[in-house]
């Protein structure tokens, strides 16, 4: 057989083990019974070996030199299999192992921490996992640097001085439109209780409305909304907060538009490096795209409106008018990811300053709840009341996950780059939304983003499909146009 | 590090990454999205080829040669990898890979065809399956006896001639008994509509009262019982017939009873080869003893009585007495999973003895259908009237499971050596059952059989437990004791 069939042959499985560890993921968030999880941090150690040795196999390195790809597709193949065997053999097998045992482990530790508003019982395990990123991202690095490397993981040809440009693009006009909106009267929330089991069922008509297919997924309950999977089978979380619907309904679309991407990509790529969302960014660019400019957007607001009323009974909210304000409301707050579309950038700022300087080895994890706070305070105004509001909010860090956070506010650049060709290409757009009909907008998505997987790389397939270089252009003029009008500035 | 370390580093992650196969397995039944399956497949079929590859790995045969056990432990540890390794090393891959693919497709055809009552259907793919499996034993026996190797996959240590024995003693006294009891008039059973979710809260009220730790461990509905993990993560399933709700009773005490063994085990075996129950006989001796001898007894089901009053209201049954009779219910049927305690080992004896005659070549799979339905007419006095009644009604051989039927008549023949042993050393047992408190019974278990995983051979354990070499003489007294006092013989 050619070395480009045995290469993909071999690859085949590879991409079949990578999904069974993202099975096993999803189980230890939703299914795995409590006390278990010390064996599934050995299990997660094991299989995560397995990928390592194949994806460093030597083998792979010998047919990655002798494959000649027939197509662009074949070349596109090629490109991923030799970034993750490039990325494998840099990265010592006892190294890879050990950061997916300890990220486990960690994972049950921070969880307690944070229950128990007790920062100092994560932040050994913390700076264990900092010294073995650390140490994995100069092996990647080589010499370079190595924030770019972990950048690399997640949003492949993005640098972490091109994120910098782009916040510092961003920050003066998203502080002045923030401290624009917080000076003006705050639009009321909602009041009263909304049973748990009433917001899935609304969660899983939101689902359906954009386009989810229940058949290769499953919508379930968890502390933490995610999604997990590719191709076949592509599985979300949502969670409920008896007092707040509006966290469940756009966790939900936000998960939706993850597995959307997902579900849409080629199925000629199943189970190939294709056959997987391209860049952290990109998917991200399409779970905002579905939450913000489609699911916060006036029109579909007055179809969610009475969506809600008709789960829920009244909810208190006189008008669509005054729905639509509620579901955009920009208030002081400390958790990024109940944050609005304003302030969720600001969020991110601070912790790619943060997780920069915990690599550079500028700042000790001793000294993080400290630097959290002190820049909480700078950029927010306001003091963190407790660490579940402040470091130990989220579960990223614990699970190594160092240089995924920018890659969410390039996937709200992204989204905006989007969202402008979008509506140029579908003006009359808002009259389906009006009717809960998403189809024209997740079908745009599907057809100029989804469908192509891993064929491009993510700031050329956001470019194919905007018609323009990704630029946090859109974005801020969506954002200034938009809470300009409702917050009559 | 010296060979037997090294050996049993490797063989630690080859035992998470057979967890990890069963936990997809657990996956599949319960919580895949329908449309999954293809890809399940691929990922099934991934996991068992890396699996396949660490058993047979050629250093796993040098280790092997040059390790050094330090203990009796060490030594077990070394009997279970060498086994493993022999068997893998025997097989060839292309054999191996054949089998699993065509046994992976053997299941939807046996499924059809069984839907549809035509044998036709399914029967050249079982000759297919025969005739792999055939070339596979005799690989494995090397010259010795093919049905043997079959056996030793599930039961080592015990052959196809030993059982043969034990079904020639047990034979006469089982049809008598049958016989015997047949001719009295039936007791009465159930009528009425048992709510689902009530069946799953009484489930749950009996895995707990059985020692099962919810917290290593959860239970969940499914289309088939069954019990799976090792471990910190042993999951069971159970399933509601609104009509039966004896079948989810007695199905989940039976899945309890294998979980509770797996949980048993002492946890320094953990992701060892010892950290798994020995056989499937000694598996379905656990869960036999608890299914039969502990929850069917006239102590225990008066506590049940009032729980399934205290669950579903009145069930129209009178007293103690005619509920106990109800559970002991012995009727004419077809189903072998259906089967009571008196007629379950004949439903047995047929299929191992077609088994064996379908390997050894006696028996053609063309004239396997007439050759089970002559049988059953022998042995059971009516005729089969339809084949899911018949030769078409159980899954094992679709998936190549020749030589796992007689499992369950060693379990239910080691249950009675076990209950023998142990109603002598708890003379008061039966006080404490009437209460609903297994402790006593389950405390014994645990200490005699569970802790030991897979330190001893099945025999020996069962030998060393019950203070006899197995035979199948205190089940037969059980039995005839049990149904002569229940139907006044």
């Amino acid at each position: 057989m050619p070395a480009f069939d045995d290469l993909m042959a071999f690859q085949r499985q590879t991409e079949a083990l990578a999904q069974i560890a993202g099975r096993l993921s999803w189980d230890q968030e939703t299914m795995m019974p409590h006390s278990a999880a010390l064996q599934r941090g050995e299990e997660m150690g094991a299989i995560e070996a397995v990928l390592h040795a194949r994806r460093s196999d030597p083998r792979v390195g010998e047919w990655l030199a002798k494959a000649r790809p027939r197509s662009a597709v074949g070349k596109a193949h090629l490109r991923h299999i030799r970034r993750d065997y490039d990325r494998a053999s840099k990265v010592p097998e006892r190294l890879a192992s050990e950061l997916a045992r300890l990220t486990s482990v960690a994972h049950g530790i921070w969880a307690q921490a944070r229950r128990e508003e007790d920062w100092q019982a994560f932040a050994p395990t913390l700076a264990q996992i900092v010294a073995l990123k650390r140490e994995e991202a100069q092996a990647l690095a080589q010499g370079g640097d190595a924030y770019d490397a972990m950048l690399g993981d997640y949003e492949p040809g993005t640098t972490a001085a091109q994120v910098a440009a782009m916040f510092d693009a961003m920050r003066p006009r998203l502080v002045a439109l923030r401290a624009a909106v917080l000076d003006k009267p705050s639009p009321k929330g909602l009041k009263g209780v909304y049973p748990s089991g009433r917001q899935m069922k609304l969660a899983r008509r939101l689902a359906r409305a954009f386009g989810y297919d229940l058949k290769t997924g499953r919508l379930d309950k968890a502390v933490h909304p995610f999604s997990s999977g590719s191709g076949l089978d592509v599985r979300i979380t949502t969670r409920t907060n008896p007092k707040d619907p509006f966290n469940c309904v756009y966790s939900t679309i936000h998960e939706v538009g993850h597995a959307a991407y997902e579900q849409g990509i080629d199925r000629a790529y199943l189970l190939t490096p294709l056959g997987r969302g391209v860049s952290m960014g990109v998917h991200e660019s399409q779970s905002r795209i579905y939450e913000n400019q489609i699911g916060r957007s006036r029109a579909f607001s007055g179809w969610l409106y009475d969506q809600m009323r008709d789960v829920f009974g009244d909810i208190g909210v006189k008008s669509e008018g005054a729905f639509y304000a509620a579901v955009n409301r920009v208030q002081k707050g400390y958790i990024r990811t109940e944050a609005d579309e304003v302030q969720y950038n600001l969020h991110i700022m601070l912790r790619f300053d943060l997780e920069r300087a915990l690599i550079s080895g500028d700042l000790a994890v001793a000294d993080l709840e400290a630097a959290w706070n002190d820049r909480f305070l700078a950029d927010f105004g306001y003091a963190v009341d407790k660490p579940s509001n402040g470091v130990l909010q989220d579960v990223h860090w614990s699970a190594g996950l160092f240089g995924y956070f920018p890659t969410y506010s390039l996937g709200n650049v992204y989204a905006g780059c989007l969202h402008q060709a979008m509506r140029a290409d579908l003006p009359k757009l808002d009259k389906r939304l009006a009717k809960g009909d998403t189809g024209p907008a997740t079908d745009w998505l599907r057809g100029k983003v989804q469908v192509h997987g891993g064929l491009y790389e993510p700031r050329e397939v956001i470019a194919m499909a905007s018609g323009i270089e990704p630029t946090p252009e859109p974005l801020l003029a969506y954002l200034e146009e938009k809470f300009g009008a409702l917050y009559d500035l």
